[in-house]
């Protein structure tokens, strides 16, 4: 069963310098994990309703949960996690979980 | 451009009651929403970092804004917002935006 990551970037202090890094330097890291079969991000404002804003929302998808964590586990993805440091400073929630069609 | 609707639903006081109705009801309250491109639906656990937990994660796609407007406000679609009520006591948080592949 394929494996979705979802992650939710709340508002940053400077909204375009993290638009700036996310596209030059944080796409390509992410793309260069192994087993990534689907990328997709919000493009524009996103609406929030009864949650925390976000400023930018990704979802990664796997072909299963052990190619995730080899993703996780590979320099790529080491290199990956670790540049979220550099410009995610409004926060940075990620959820984990088997997807279906429903 | 597509638009996602992205809803995430927290922690039920009774998760096999909020299955139970998501799974005979909710869906195909949603399913019958005009427009609706894409349906996607957390299986399992949700595995939350730096976030409030989540018990469920749905993705629903429309081909564009006005498509979505117009699911919302078509009786379909109320009924569908209006069947929350019934299940969704952990809370339940959405973001709507335009996506696009990274």
């Amino acid at each position: 069963m394929p494996v979705d990551v979802i992650v939710i970037y709340g508002p940053p202090a400077d909204p375009a310098a993290f638009d700036r890094h996310y596209e030059d330097v944080h796409v390509p890291l992410a793309k260069a994990m192994p087993n990534l079969i689907g990328f997709e991000i919000t493009r524009g404002p996103v609406a929030a309703q009864n949650g925390p804003g976000a400023h930018l929302i990704a979802r990664l998808r796997y072909p299963s949960r052990p190619d995730l964590e080899a993703a996780l586990s590979s320099p790529e993805g080491v290199a990956a996690v670790d540049d979220l440091g550099n410009f995610a400073d409004g926060g940075v929630t990620l959820y984990t979980a088997e997807v279906v069609d429903a």
